[in-house]
């Protein structure tokens, strides 16, 4: 088995992550984006739509996506559970990892990619407008989650889950997007900081 | 068990798919998004998204989020499986509904949304510049399942799953999007016509 990966983007770094919380070690290839690797004829016969992380099996078969990647990774190895262990569980963590990914990642990253000039070549055209539009689609959604977390250290409840990994990510893409977090903003400042204090933010 | 609906919604019947499917009825709140009744507070109280579908169960716990909805519902009537029966085949149906929903069927919405005068209220500011740079990003897609249905009847493999319904559901809103399905891809038509075909296509 093996990892495409890149050091230098944030879909990677949650499946990195998610080993990390797993202490499962998986040999990774790094693919160098700005030599739009991703976009080579080999690559592209892994991943038509030249996305990373994609997982290789031992047996060439292909997983892309990182949530289907982590998904897998969850079967193999079901302990610690990171997405859910209760029928009611699993559909929250659902839901929440699919909020902090679409309504709060995604603006995030639409931010980065329609404004910041290195992603000219990748994300063609770049809308300026468009980028504009999705700070305060960010901002709003951190007030939301700010909200959710007032009575609970983990989006989903008392535990981790890889609901809270897509939080991280985002909420760390903020800077290079140039999107502040608002200072008052307390539930999310703490969970962004104790999310970011265990080890696996280090992956 | 209830579910908020709205019958002018692709994300909805998503819903309302996979319960034919799965032969189960619960009751629908009809959600009137014209009349903006899903930004009135007693809808933002129970989803601070404001988006549909919901579900609320009867002791009040909501979810929310289409593909976490079908998920629930999938524990409670595991028969048929819509899923992924092994762990394999459930990372692939992740990753094809994931495909399907971020590649296919966002850049159909997207362009929809950034383009159509009825849609002013809803998304604010439009981007038509975005709109429009939505079209070739779901025509590239479209053209990357069309090779992938080459040779299997569905997208991930002999049988039906989720990850159809997310297929079926974009290629329809593909029409109000403005956006023809380019007649050269066969397999796509082949796979869009076969879908419609079932009845819970009406659903």
């Amino acid at each position: 088995m093996k990892l495409y990966n890149s050091n230098f983007a944030p879909n990677p770094r949650r499946v990195r992550i998610f080993l990390a919380e797993k202490g499962v070690s998986i040999p990774l290839i790094e693919v160098d984006l700005g030599a739009l690797e991703h976009k080579r004829p080999e690559f592209s016969a892994r991943n038509p739509f030249e996305t990373i992380p994609v997982l290789e099996l031992d047996d060439g078969t292909i997983i892309c996506e990182s949530i289907a990647i982590c998904r897998y990774i969850e079967e193999l190895h079901p302990e610690p559970n990171l997405f859910g262990a209760t029928a009611l569980e699993r559909a929250l963590v659902e839901m929440w990892q699919r909020r902090l990914e679409q309504r709060l990642f995604l603006p995030i990253a639409q931010a980065f990619r329609h404004s910041h000039p290195r992603m000219a070549e990748m994300e063609n055209p770049q809308v300026p407008e468009w980028g504009a539009a999705n700070r305060p689609k960010a901002l709003r959604a951190m007030g939301i989650v700010d909200e959710a977390l007032r009575d609970r250290p983990f989006i989903v409840g008392d535990r981790f889950t890889v609901a809270d990994i897509t939080g991280l990510v985002a909420l760390d893409f903020a800077k290079p997007a140039r999107i502040a977090i608002p200072p008052e903003l307390k539930h999310l400042d703490r969970w962004h900081e104790t999310l970011a204090a265990r080890p696996s933010a280090a992956a």
